[in-house]
């Protein structure tokens, strides 16, 4: 031990030179990153020995469930008070500037609610299936989880997403602007082996989906839609639904704004009409600015967002960065991302990060060498169909300001001299 | 209000019938799914109003971190009290019981401890890279995370996995058996990009990777591998790591036994012999029946098991089943799983679920109408190499039983007339 100590104590020594020093001061190299005081010491002592390297740890299953660092407890969904009349009826926030890679964790998985959470107790959960089908039927979750299951990765987006930036920005944060998008392994059987059970009547070409919550918040589906890629799902990132994602049966409605994909999923009626519901015609409209209303706007068009830098991860001085970032679209595969540095009028296409897969979040990044100087940094996607991801001007012209669904509208993060980043809009 | 309560009534009414009928006697049809009650009932009333339908639920971020449904306390992580001498220096197990598709929940992914799980303070944990190298770093968090980031799904998987059952069956359940194997979406460097940063000196063949923890855990491994796959990751399904998978840094080796994915890293060494640490002399090891020692068995072998039916989900009488399981190999992909149901004198291809990816965790399921008698269930992985997985006997025939190590046989699961599965070994 006294060995040890003394390599402690000799790295204690070099530890402190190179906190005389700052990193930001001694960044040189090719990579532009940290060199120190042990540049010398072909040999050096490692680190010194912290309190957590000198003593015992906890115990496995100390946390039978697992739980964040205390360090990470910034890290969590927000909601934003003044959106809502109260928080049953809202929405939380995605804390994406903390995020890596495409999956979104459970515990950190955007929240919306019509009628609150409700605790759903999966012995009494019942989904029934009938309308105009052959053979009505009434599942039990055992009966639901017998069938051939799948998984699929896919992003689920509430078309109000960015839906506070359609007139002017005004929410300097990530999480708060794009927050309302995340990403996961889902888990079920295909809706389409659920209608296959049941037997479509030839005059059927719609379903009616409806949750167990409070509001029953119930959506008309095209029965083509439910037969192509809808999923009846109880897992989420390996473990059974959270409450919060429509424990213990949810519909995941690929590619389509995430209010078709109900919770707490109970019934699916088929008809030969849309049911023309609440949440299809006072709400999930959008107003056009000749006083038309688009209904059933379904489709989430392709969307990208740069992710770091961004108002809440600044740069710290000049130097070799990565920009990183997110890209979607309902419409499957994002096929190419751009980034422009000086708002919009050079661009370069970044990196796409492996998997790239069908409906579901893709990383992007671009490295990228700092002058220090002020900067306008935007990203732009285009899809497998060939659609490319507007700016906020394009969209208003078309559609007007009235609606707020729908926004899938090129960011613009305003890097000032001092690394800090602003959300802003170009005239 | 009124009408609802009616339609309630008749859907409970309904229920009422249906579970007098009792699915299991009611099966029929193409899936021998269940029916019932509503089978005549075309525009049947949903089913009855739970009081979870009749009230508002709670707000959103009433839990601004999330937490799995009460109803699912069970489904935990677990350790073996008779394993290990304390819970500091031992594993939990994974619940794979309970899990789908292959993302492993961070809150479930098995744990081991060499000496507990440190708390480090990530403002004060640095990486040292040094030995023989051009240019010695020392890199705080800040600086790793500045580096391209690149994202991977890969499994880990202890070699001690099913060391229980190396002499003889004993421990009837999945979790014991197999649970000591996860997979989940890492973000971080490459190591071979902060190897580059270094520069290395021509004679350095091997690194030794190092902990923060009370056991300073180390392992060597080749130069080779380190710029090959390997990951210095900060980041874990998303979020930042979980204390207890190495907070706030870990190294990942893709397909090599998990106790050299060294967490709480803290120091590379690079050199031009191995270290022959603790950990890959008296323990990690593999003792031969002629008395010598496998040493620096580091790869995991193609191994499969059929997690459902299994002792913890048995069967509920005959019918169609979807027989489901995970299948892994460190050599790279799955290529193929054939399922057997009669003790391994028949095999039938199982389908593999998509995404197939490189050294992570693979879904493959079979569906299987059971007719209510004993039955011998196996699975058996192939992997892209050719390399086939061996049974139980074909292992102790090469290996004798003194090692507790790298036991990848093929899991053989009993399921009686009555439903209920067990863990055998055939002779």
């Amino acid at each position: 031990m006294a060995a040890r100590s003394q390599r402690g104590d000799a790295a204690d020594a070099a530890l402190g030179r190179r906190s005389v020093l700052g990193l930001g001061a001694a960044l040189t190299g090719s990579l532009a990153l940290g060199r120190d005081a042990f540049a010398e010491q072909t040999d050096a002592a490692p680190p010194s020995d912290a309190p957590w390297s000198q003593s015992l740890g906890a115990g496995v299953v100390d946390r039978p469930y697992g739980r964040p660092a205390a360090f990470e407890a910034g890290v969590i969904r927000r909601n934003v008070p003044w959106l809502t009349a109260g928080t049953e009826s809202s929405i939380s926030f995605s804390p994406l500037q903390s995020l890596n890679g495409i999956i979104t964790p459970n515990g950190l998985f955007f929240e919306r609610y019509h009628a609150g959470r409700p605790d759903v107790d999966p012995a009494r959960h019942r989904l029934m299936i009938h309308g105009m089908v052959e053979r009505p039927l009434l599942l039990t979750m055992p009966d639901i989880m017998r069938f051939p299951s799948v998984s699929r990765i896919h992003f689920i987006e509430c078309p109000a997403n960015g839906g506070m930036e359609w007139r002017a920005a005004q929410l300097n944060s990530l999480q708060f602007t794009h927050g309302m998008v995340s990403c996961a392994e889902w888990t079920g059987v295909r809706l389409s082996t659920l209608i296959e059970e049941v037997g479509v009547r030839k005059e059927a070409t719609w379903a009616m989906v409806e949750g167990a919550d409070g509001a029953h918040m119930n959506r008309s589906l095209p029965l083509e839609k439910c037969l192509d890629d809808c999923l009846v799902v109880y897992a989420q990132n390996g473990e059974a639904l959270r409450p919060e994602q429509g424990y213990p049966l949810r519909l995941v409605v690929p590619g389509w704004e995430g209010n078709v994909s109900i919770k707490w999923l109970r019934r699916i009626k088929l008809g030969d009409k849309p049911w023309f519901s609440r949440e299809e015609t006072a709400k999930y409209t959008d107003l056009m600015p000749d006083g038309t209303s688009r209904g059933f706007t379904w489709l989430i068009d392709a969307k990208s967002v740069i992710t770091f830098p961004c108002p809440e991860k600044p740069l710290n001085g000049p130097g070799l960065y990565e920009i990183r970032g997110l890209a979607w679209t309902g419409n499957g595969k994002v096929t190419r991302v751009d980034v422009s540095v000086d708002g919009g009028a050079n661009w370069t296409t970044a990196q796409l990060h492996a998997p790239v897969l069908s409906k579901a979040l893709t990383r992007f990044s671009l490295p990228w060498r700092w002058d220090g100087k002020p900067a306008l940094l935007e990203s732009r996607v285009t899809d497998e169909t060939g659609y490319v991801q507007p700016t906020i001007t394009q969209l208003r012209a078309k559609r007007g300001t009235n609606s707020i669904y729908h926004n899938n509208a090129i960011q613009t993060w305003q890097v000032k001299a001092d690394g800090s980043v602003f959300d802003v809009q170009l005239g």
